[in-house]
């Protein structure tokens, strides 16, 4: 796989002892973290035009679903008195758009969600946080973790680090991941690739899901 | 407090929702992560000279222990069989130097951990992922969580995040914190001040520490 | 407070270092667990009279909301392909009734969860697991659980215990929680005496609720 | 199986939507809960003649050992000044023997645990409660937890609930647990066969892992 997030720091990063390889196992599942319409929808001010991405993962879900990957999308949202937000409000003033029932924290409809593909609210950066992930993932058998979404520098980074703390190989193909700011997005591609999992590209991840080997439906589906 | 981890980019941040403010409380804790000698010693690849940061922690921890705020060390110390470790070692190998028991996972002795000051084996970035400090804060009345050490890009703001995700206001003392990638460094402590805590200098923390109004004695000491 | 979920067994289990007290805190939240229709009316195989459990609840919430403890509400519900519920459906198949917006799953009208008092979703016995209760009762400043519902000898004790484990204080009124199996009824209300946190009766609850010396209303409310 | 746990109760528990059975896999891990001379040894008032539970773990790890699979030792330990401990004093008071490095909290040296099975400390009932157990298992690719140690009615069974939240099949094998209180014993065995796991003979025990299919050496060994 290509590691060009860390670009011409690698050797660097390598001799200090960081910048390693994880190894993808067969049976992967994709997380799609915050691609709700009040992250990809330019009416709200938490929101930006996310178009490529989008495209991005429908391309990336066509090629999972195609080999009954496990998918899992993510959407934060809040109860109109924030008593499940902790800091959320204070620090982050502009997600209180984010109301249960609301538009905002409807998956975009681009990803159209299917039966089988749970949507999980969660109420912290990390898709771990305060949700089943870890469960839903043991009973799926999981062994690889695919992360996709929005904002690169907050919930996918997140993600991405607590997928590692659990012991999962995590993969980040960066034309699926987005944030309102490039600087960040490409700052925390870096730290992924440094420290956390493999920055890979779009073409990587859909080939390595053409090729895996075996059956990968859900066991409980 | 200051706010100039976000420079330039606060009103961008503004208005698109984020780089609000959390208020800290009366009852603060240090949490000094991953300053042991395999961090802090550059007869390790993985160390540095964090000579400055190990000299601010210091002022911090004398301003603490005058308050008597408690306060709390980690370090990340594996199994020579690495069982304990999840990926850390094919991710970042340079830390298979941090084995129980070895020189590498001692604190560095210039912060002196005192009798009354846990030090706390962790195995993942986050000081609170396979810990029980969540409790250990519950047990002490602490209400907020004052984060130093290294790596600002790794162990430090996972720990920022966590600690938000938990429901605590977060403070980040930038001088107290180290990386081995400048560049890294400020855009960890950028992301902080967008969503997570509060980056504040050295002098703040310590002239909050000193106006603390009560009794901040662990209560079950 | 009484303790007589010991009975005759207090000089035995406290001659072993077991059966000591726990004291309550000032700012107490109520957690009533799985008291939904699935388990409270007999049309379902799971479920069971439990009219006089109820009734105990609404006493103990009445007092509550007197002075404006916190209450949470927990229900189990699950996805209809049970991707969610680990194994729930092959060790407890009558639970499969338990499904997202079904009758069975809404909490038991006498209760009449108010606007500002959050029905949690779970997936496990504990109301802690795979939920961000811990950070809910952080950022409402609770000290002290009572933890009432169904079954005694399921999801709350699971809940009493995993609140002893992250600090809290824990008071089981007796006759607000309850059990199809009356001997499994007492025998788990032992084990929490005996180890876990304090069973008392509903006078007591509701004198101790009358006594709270503060505001006990939610910050963030 | 066997499933004398239920007893004559087994057609009500049935009849009430209770009481299924979970499928162990082919990558099991023993987890020994507390076999440590704090409870194994007399001389301590929290300790008991656990003699029969010892040579059952001691003939399970036997076979367990002959196959490769894996084996993780718990052992509960605090500092002297019981910052990491919550309120296991309060309630648990004879648990204060259990200090770090102390004789208490030794393994019981019949068990005998070898150089590559963890001891990990913990600090609450639950094997995984502030620990990192459930990434070890990941690492380890067990699919499976066979529950053994004391006591039936605290840490034995708050264990085999959390493994059962986390997704394992959970099989406790009634002769490899203890409780200084029988009834205790066997109204938490009940419990667990109830809603849990399966509750099985140690020869049955035996039985299974003789007759685990392929390789189950921990994969990271």
């Amino acid at each position: 796989m290509s590691h060009d997030a860390l670009g011409d720091a690698r050797p660097f990063i390598e001799s200090r002892g960081f910048g390693g390889h994880v190894t993808p196992g067969q049976r992967p599942a994709i997380l799609v973290v915050d691609l709700a319409r009040g992250f990809t929808d330019t009416r709200f001010a938490i929101g930006a035009n996310l178009d490529d991405v989008v495209a991005a993962n429908v391309r990336l879900l066509a090629a999972a679903r195609a080999r009954d990957v496990p998918v899992f999308f993510f959407t934060a949202a809040y109860r109109p008195d924030f008593k499940d937000a902790g800091l959320v409000p204070q620090k982050q003033p502009g997600c209180k758009v984010l109301l249960i029932g609301s538009d905002a924290v409807e998956i975009d409809p681009r990803l159209a969600p299917r039966d089988n593909e749970p949507v999980i609210v969660k109420k912290a950066p990390s898709a771990f946080f305060g949700t089943n992930l870890d469960t839903m993932l043991r009973a799926a058998g999981v062994d690889t973790l695919i992360v996709t979404g929005v904002s690169t520098s907050a919930c996918v980074r997140t993600t991405a680090v607590d997928g590692f703390s659990h012991g999962f190989p995590v993969l980040v193909p960066r034309e699926c991941c987005g944030d309102r700011d490039p600087r960040a997005h490409d700052a925390n591609l870096y730290d992924i690739q440094a420290k956390i999992g493999e920055v890979i590209s779009l073409d990587e991840a859909v080939t390595y899901l053409r090729t895996l080997s075996g059956d990968n439906r859900d066991p409980a589906a």
